[in-house]
C-alpha cells in the first residue's frame, strides 16, 4: 500500500490545530497531541493520527467534552479517583499520571483510578511519563468489548492494554505495552487491507468456533484473550483483561465489561451503563522507595544486557527487550518522517476541510 | 493413577510436625503449613505437600533458615523492602503481606518487595490474605529459570506467577492466580506420569524448535511464555514474566533472571548471583481508598454475575470467573479429603522416617 511521509512537526501542528478548533485550551491541545502522536512515532499506527477523525466524531456526537473540569473526587496519601468530566483520555490520563507521581514523591507510590474518560491513546505514553523522575510507571485502560472470555460467545472485555515502564542507567528503559489479547485489533485491520486471513488463534466466530476471517468482528465474532484457547492459557489472558477492567472501571466508578462505551461514534451507547465513561488505572512507584535509584538502575542495565545477549534461536538476530522495536522505529521516524496510508491522509484532509484547519 | 484420600487435618498435623522438626517456631510452622496446604485444598497439587520433601532437602542443604530474622530493611509510608533471611517463602511472604496491608490501612496502599527468600507456595494464598480486610491483594514471585524468552534458546525466567484477589459482596471473590507461561511446570509433570505428549505451543527443545516432549526440560528444552510463539503474543508473556522478575528481585535486591536460585537442592546455586535469594512482590490496596467498599463490592457482584451469565460456547457449561475452579475443588476436598498419589505418600512417609515424625 502506498504511503507518504510527513514530518512529526507537520503532523503535530495539524493535530494541535484540530484540537484547538474543538475548543481545547492550548495546554490541553498540546498534551493531547503529544500523547496521540507518541503512537505514530513509536510505530503503533492504529493508535495515532489515524484515530484523529474518530475523536472528532466523538466530539461532534457530544461524547467528548473539550473543556473538561478534570478533578480528584476522592483521595488518600497514596491513591486518588479522578473524574475526567468526559474529557479526552489523551488529556485526562496525563493529569491522573501527574497525580500518581506527586503522591509517589510524598509516600513512595501513587495509584489513580479514573472514571468518565475516553480513549487515551497508547498506554505506554502515560507509563513512560514516570521514567524521567526515576519512577516505575504503569498504565492500563478498559475499552469497548471486542474480546470473548474463555468458553464465551459474548464479547465482554476490551483489548484492555497494560503498560509498564522501568528506568535503567545506560541502557534504554524497559517499556512493555501490550493488549491482553493474542492480537490487537490494529493487526486485524492490517490484514483486512491486505485481504489476508488471520493465523488460527486470534479470533472466533459468532458461535465461538475458531476462525481465520480478519473481518470476523463485523460478523459478530470476537478477539481471543492472550493464550488463544483454554489449552494454551486463554483463561490467563481473560483474567488479565478482567483485572484491567476492574482496576480501571470498577474501582473508579466507570462503566465496565460489556458496558464500556464504544470508540466509534456511530455505535449507540450501551443501555443501563453501570458507571460513567471509560476507566483508566495509572500507577507510579518511586525507585528509591525500595532501594537507591542508582543501584537499581545499574542492576537494570545488567538485567537488560544479560537478556539481550541470550543466545537466539537460529534464524533470529537477537532476543529483544520490551520497548526495543518501538524505540528503533522512533529513531527512524524522527529522521525520515511518519509514513501515512493514502486513506489516512484523505481522512485528515477531510477533517481539515470540515474544521477549517490548514492541512 | 491410584490415589488415597487424607483429611486436611491429618496432612496439617503431619506437615506442621515436619516444620517443627526443622526447627521452625510453632507460629512459623503453622503459617508455613497453612500456606503450603492451601495449594492442596485448592487443587494445585504440584505446589502442596508434594513439595514438602523439596523444602526439607533445601533445609538439609543449608539453603533454608528455619529460624530467620525476617525484617524490614527499607521503607516509606507505602513501600517496604523485606529481607527474608533465607527463611521459608511460606513464612516470609505472609510477613511481607502483613506489612503491605498495614501500610494500606494508613496510606491507602502498601507495596513490599522481598529479597533473600525461598519458594512461597501458591501466589493466590498470599493475595487472598487481603480479602477479609476489604482490600485487593496482589502477589508475585520470581523462580528458577525454566522459560525461554521469545527468540531465545536460553532459559532466562521462572514461571513467575501473578495472583490478584478482589473481594465481592455476595458473590465469592475474584481470584486470579496463574503462571506467566502457556502451561505451568506442574502440567508437564502430569503428562510425564501418563507418558503423554504436550500440546504444540507449551515447550521448545534445546535449539528453540517447537516440541511436544513432556520431558524436554530434562533435555535442556524450555517452557514457553504465555502466548507460545511470537505470532500468538509470546512477547507479551515474556514481558509479564520479566515484570514479575524485576518487581520481585531487582527492586528488592534478590537474584534475578537466570540467576534465580533453583528449587531442587541437588542443583548447584548459579555462579555470580547478583542478589540474595529469591524475590517476591506483595501488594495491598484498600478498596475504600478509591470508593466506598460496599459500593465497590456491589459492583463486583454485578460484574461477576454478568460474566458468569455470558452465553457459553456450545459444549461448555458456562463461563467461569477466576477462582471458580479452585473454590469448587476446595469445597469437595474439605469434605472428602485430599487425594495423594502413591508416589507422594511414599515421599511423605520417607520424610516421616528420616525426621522421626509420625505419619
Amino acid at each position: 500500500m502506498s504511503t507518504t511521509h510527513f514530518s512529526y512537526q507537520h503532523l503535530f501542528h495539524f493535530t494541535h490545530s484540530v484540537f484547538l478548533k474543538m475548543g481545547c485550551s492550548d495546554v490541553h491541545a498540546t498534551t493531547a497531541t503529544t500523547a496521540l502522536l507518541s503512537a505514530d512515532i513509536r510505530g503503533i499506527d492504529s493508535h495515532g493520527v489515524a484515530r484523529l477523525s474518530g475523536y472528532v466524531r466523538l466530539w461532534k456526537a457530544g461524547r467528548i467534552n473539550a473543556t473538561p473540569n478534570i478533578r480528584i473526587v476522592h483521595e488518600t496519601p497514596s491513591t486518588a479517583v479522578v473524574d475526567g468530566d468526559a474529557g479526552l483520555g489523551l488529556v485526562v490520563a496525563p493529569f491522573a499520571m501527574e497525580v500518581a507521581m506527586k503522591k509517589a514523591e510524598v509516600v513512595g507510590t501513587g495509584w489513580v483510578s479514573v472514571k468518565n474518560s475516553n480513549h487515551f491513546g497508547i498506554a505506554g505514553y502515560h507509563a513512560m511519563m514516570a521514567l524521567e523522575k526515576d519512577m516505575i510507571g504503569m498504565a492500563m485502560t478498559n475499552a469497548s468489548a471486542l474480546v470473548a472470555p474463555t468458553f464465551s460467545t459474548e464479547k465482554m472485555l476490551g483489548t484492555n492494554p497494560i503498560a509498564v515502564a522501568i528506568p535503567a542507567q545506560n541502557q534504554p528503559p524497559f517499556v512493555a505495552d501490550f493488549a491482553t489479547t493474542t492480537a490487537a485489533n490494529g493487526k486485524l485491520e492490517i490484514l483486512q487491507r491486505k485481504n489476508a486471513d488471520t493465523p488460527v488463534g486470534w479470533v472466533q466466530d459468532i458461535a465461538g468456533n475458531s476462525s481465520t476471517d480478519a473481518n470476523i468482528l463485523k460478523k459478530n465474532g470476537a478477539l481471543l484473550p492472550l493464550g488463544s484457547d483454554r489449552e494454551h492459557g486463554s483463561h490467563k489472558g481473560y483474567a488479565l483483561g478482567s483485572i484491567v477492567d476492574i482496576f480501571s472501571a470498577v474501582l473508579s466508578g466507570a462503566s465496565y465489561g460489556p458496558w464500556a462505551p464504544p470508540f466509534p461514534a456511530y455505535i449507540p451507547m450501551p443501555a443501563n451503563m453501570p458507571g460513567e465513561g471509560l476507566g483508566h488505572f495509572l500507577g507510579a512507584m518511586r525507585i528509591d522507595a525500595f532501594r537507591p535509584a542508582e543501584e537499581f538502575k545499574q542492576h537494570m542495565d545488567n538485567w537488560i544486557s544479560r537478556f539481550r545477549n541470550a543466545t537466539p534461536i537460529e534464524g533470529y538476530e537477537r532476543v529483544l527487550i520490551p520497548g526495543d522495536p518501538e524505540r528503533e522505529i522512533e529513531s527512524i521516524r524522527m529522521q525520515e518522517g511518519i509514513p501515512l496510508l493514502a486513506s489516512v491522509v484523505n481522512d485528515l484532509q477531510s477533517i481539515a476541510t470540515s474544521m477549517g484547519v490548514e492541512w
